[in-house]
């Protein structure tokens, strides 16, 4: 039987969300660029940021706040007030990011719906989380969304019971081999990896190319072909 | 018959968080000592949380970037890295700061567990709360641990439904009179307000004294003799 249960992930695999941050970024160093290389500073932004995963957790309010951490340690200790007060323009912009979804995706997500239920499995801050699914517009064709802090094998499992029947007989989609195909497979559910243009330094991986119920997907538009191939209990 | 569920709020019903609130406001106001009077800083910060909520939401990070930009305007393009770079660390206490149920808490639920299942209800950061929750040592004691961005009569009718027989036949518990007590009797749920020492400026709002399904206590103690009194269809 096909998967009585679609797991999606949602930023990068409906929408842009990483590019956002690049973005960031790059203005970040160029509003840097008397202070360090932009290499550098991305390096220096990328330490700050792990440093403070387990503090702040994933999302815009705590990558705002390391870029102003990350800014008064290469100025060392001399950061211009003008500079602090463009990094918190930067979070307010990228919070009031408008979101689309990438093209095609609505209509797949409908033939979907009329398959399985449809899970959005998103992880990152609550609140810009929820702004950004009422925005897109997809809201309705979910059957239920999950707004976890971190997505391990033990987040799919319990998710995967509450909305279906276990991750055996669930397919969790996403462009996250780090956080949504590997602790899926562990699991227990089947993968499908729909890269996307960029991955951040702290989510690549390799991907698991023997896994038995690993796939991998060009685009999200292949998936309903793909439901009939993935054998479920 | 008494409810079927018991919703129980977490920041000041469970445990102190306010007051971790107010004291940094304070060390936030002394900061700024020698540019504006401590009262003039906490109508300035309130301002700036209350315009950034919609993109914020609530919790840490956001009040350490309300807490940052209040600073940039009170000292008017001229605030001193050392300042942001306080607030900086303010935030992470903040976040670090050790959680610790009130006394008796722990046996209260316990108590209380036994009668109904309790559903921790809570508005904020996903990533601290859960945190927060974890390091009190309570978590086995909840049927399930729901995480909202606000706290809306939908949000608790649909979270009642979700975990019981619907909001008729549930209570919510819980310190704020706006978050906890008003909405979860309109959505047709009775409503304990325990009160806490101190009241966030934007949760203020009057008791609703008249309402047939109100009560109010002095302390969670009281719950358990308090349920019978519940009567629910």
């Amino acid at each position: 039987m096909p998967p009585a249960l679609i797991g999606l992930d949602a930023d990068d695999t409906l929408w842009h969300n990483e590019s956002v941050f690049r973005m960031t970024e790059a203005r970040f160093a160029a509003l840097l660029g008397d202070h360090a290389a932009p290499e550098a500073v991305s390096a220096r932004l990328l330490e700050t940021e792990r440093r403070n995963l387990a503090l702040y957790g994933y999302g815009v309010k705590g990558f705002t706040l390391s870029m102003i951490e990350t800014a008064h340690e290469i100025a060392e200790g001399d950061c211009p007030p003008e500079i602090t007060r463009a990094i918190l323009a930067f979070g307010r912009e990228m919070l009031a990011h408008p979101v689309e979804p990438f093209e095609g995706v609505a209509g797949t997500l409908e033939i979907l719906a009329r398959r399985a239920p449809l899970v959005l499995v998103t992880k990152g801050d609550l609140f810009d989380q929820e702004r950004k699914l009422a925005q897109s517009g997809l809201g309705e064709l979910f059957s239920a969304v999950e707004i976890v802090s971190e997505k391990t094998p033990e987040t799919y499992a319990r998710l995967f019971a509450r909305h279906g029947e276990g991750p055996e007989r669930a397919v969790m989609v996403g462009d996250s081999l780090r956080s949504d195909v590997l602790p899926a497979l562990d699991a227990g559910a089947w993968a499908v990896h729909v890269p996307y243009e960029i991955v951040w330094a702290h989510e690549a991986a390799d991907p698991p190319e023997a896994h038995p119920r690993f796939r991998r997907l060009d685009a999200l538009s292949g998936l309903p072909a793909l439901l009939d191939e993935l054998e479920t209990p």
